[in-house]
């Protein structure tokens, strides 16, 4: 076995703390990799406070990992040691379900294995995440990552990139497509940075006044304030696509008013409570809503591959280990740009 | 002017009752109908007693209308006296806008002008519908019939017909897709019709056991009682496609958890209050909701003209004009399968 260090919640309700474990032996289609870097996802948070029911303690949150490969499996065959690889949302699936076959294996129709918070698929092993010094998974749920781009900054692309890419690629955003994006925190800056990147008009919609600054600084060519009634008015009807990664409450209507003929709003935050829609606003201009969650293996490799041609990466603040609760509090009120990463360093 | 007799709505709450009025002269664009059928609609009920608000009187409702030529304006090509010709949802539009260039004039960024219930573009004509003998339009607006079908039977082809048509064939409904119709009324049974007729395998959904017999006279393959959470279970995750005709307050959880990957429902009725949303059921299996409202006119012509291809025509009951009042009580019971429809002849 693995010994592995790491941070871990306990309860509900204290801090995250020290935690060490082992991760299996490594098998013969596993890899084993050194995590050197792991993002921190409001969902870590959501999870290790149980607030979404059913969490599973002590809990190692983190999927958004990057690190080096320390062994490959004999027969393991896009990895070897030394290798910089990736580790995303998911470690495992059921594999021949039609879903798992088309790479869409976040979608798959047991149910994919989430990195952590779940049990592994024999039933008895707790899953544990990236807040870790090592990690061990099937060389099909692991991503190759170029030594081009800057590493801490690339492992939130493991889910705020691949999030925001995958929905954008669904929705055939191009040259020209009007695209808006809803709410600017780790997922939105990556909304945007993928949309200018593909070509896309980029409107930043936000509530707050200071965003408009921080978002033309990522690239948005505009921005609409939408607690001002007059500008709202103005882009009724405008928008090809939005992307909604908002998750606190709120009605879809806003949105809904703003999107173009044939236009196309992506869901990508739950909030606590259903949003209303009213019919109405989608039988006007023949509108969608669709929901879109992470991305299949088989993309997540393809946008890591675009990353690094394109040299996109994530906007971070690095963090040691030890002072993850403190993010957590900071995280709470947005006071981040716009990815906490740890770098597990700290914890050797 | 031409002396036109009808029934209008001449306040909320009283009934609909004898009323005379002129139409226009016909224009060198304009062919004038003489109305020989026209479709009860749940709208026309809805408006003459002002449930939407904003109702114009006196109304004359009725917009699935059918009938015979009997005058071309000089500049007419497409009609001439003797023609069959039908007029729908919408009598006008701009003409000029993107949408209306792409014959989706019922999308016009200056609003269509409807059949009845609003202004004409003249700006001081009340548009008046089809309980009435003679109806004057642009021939821009004015569909071909072909004396192939009953036309009786042809009236809700208008808007019934399109309204369901449209959607169907915007997310490509054809050979072995499974598609689920909610709502066994006006609209409910011709999309189970048209997706029959598509080669789709067609499931009825409704809370109403006797549906089933119903549904499957109509052609549908399946039943599934939305009622009984067993056979919700089983269907979880097995529909393409959902044509939503619920006109009714409900969630859209329900219809949500049946859809597959990719699948999306389409909403064409209207409920008087938003729908939830829980947006976790739109993330899984990257579903969507789409609205869809009737069709353009290039669409709606090409539904009627596969309307005679393949035989199809509305499940009719022919009233007498005098009988309205009464058919609206049967409609609000749901008494009625599926459509009535005016025979005008009672009114001369």
């Amino acid at each position: 076995m693995i010994e592995t260090k790491a941070y871990a919640a306990y309860t509900p309700t204290t801090p995250l703390a020290p935690f060490d474990f082992e991760r299996r032996e490594v098998g013969p289609h596993d890899v084993q990799v050194e995590i050197l870097y792991c993002g921190v996802c409001h969902s870590d948070l959501h999870q290790s406070r149980d607030e979404w029911g059913g969490s599973i303690y002590p809990m190692v949150p983190g999927h958004e990992i990057v690190g080096k490969v320390v062994k490959a499996g004999e027969h393991v065959k896009k990895f070897k040691a030394g290798d910089l690889a990736g580790v995303g949302v998911m470690v495992d699936s059921c594999r021949v379900c039609d879903h798992c076959r088309q790479s869409l294996e976040q979608y798959c129709v047991e149910g994919m294995t989430g990195t952590y918070n779940t049990m592994e698929r024999d039933g008895k092993t707790v899953a544990q995440g990236g807040y870790s010094t090592q990690i061990v998974v099937d060389e099909r749920y692991v991503l190759s990552i170029s030594p081009k781009l800057d590493l801490k900054a690339v492992a939130p692309l493991l889910c705020a990139g691949i999030t925001t890419y995958s929905p954008l690629r669904y929705v055939n955003v191009t040259k020209g497509t009007r695209v808006a994006v809803a709410g600017l925190g780790g997922l939105g800056h990556m909304a945007v940075k993928f949309a200018v990147s593909f070509g896309a008009e980029v409107t930043m919609l936000s509530t707050s006044p200071s965003k408009e600054a921080d978002a033309k600084k990522l690239g948005a060519h505009k921005f609409v304030l939408t607690s001002d009634k007059e500008q709202l008015k103005k882009y009724e009807g405008y928008f090809d696509v939005i992307i909604n990664t908002v998750a606190a409450n709120h009605s879809y209507e806003t949105y809904l008013n703003l999107l173009a003929l044939n236009g196309k709003m992506v869901v990508v935050g739950i909030p606590p409570k259903a949003s209303e829609v009213p019919a109405g606003k989608l039988l006007d201009n023949r509108r969608s809503i669709i929901g879109s969650m992470i991305g299949g293996m088989k993309e997540t490799q393809e946008m890591l591959d675009y990353c690094a041609e394109h040299n996109i990466v994530s906007d971070i603040e690095v963090i040691k280990m030890q002072d993850i609760n403190e993010a957590y509090g900071r995280m709470l009120k947005n006071d981040v740009k716009y990815r906490f990463v740890i770098d597990l360093a700290s914890l050797k």
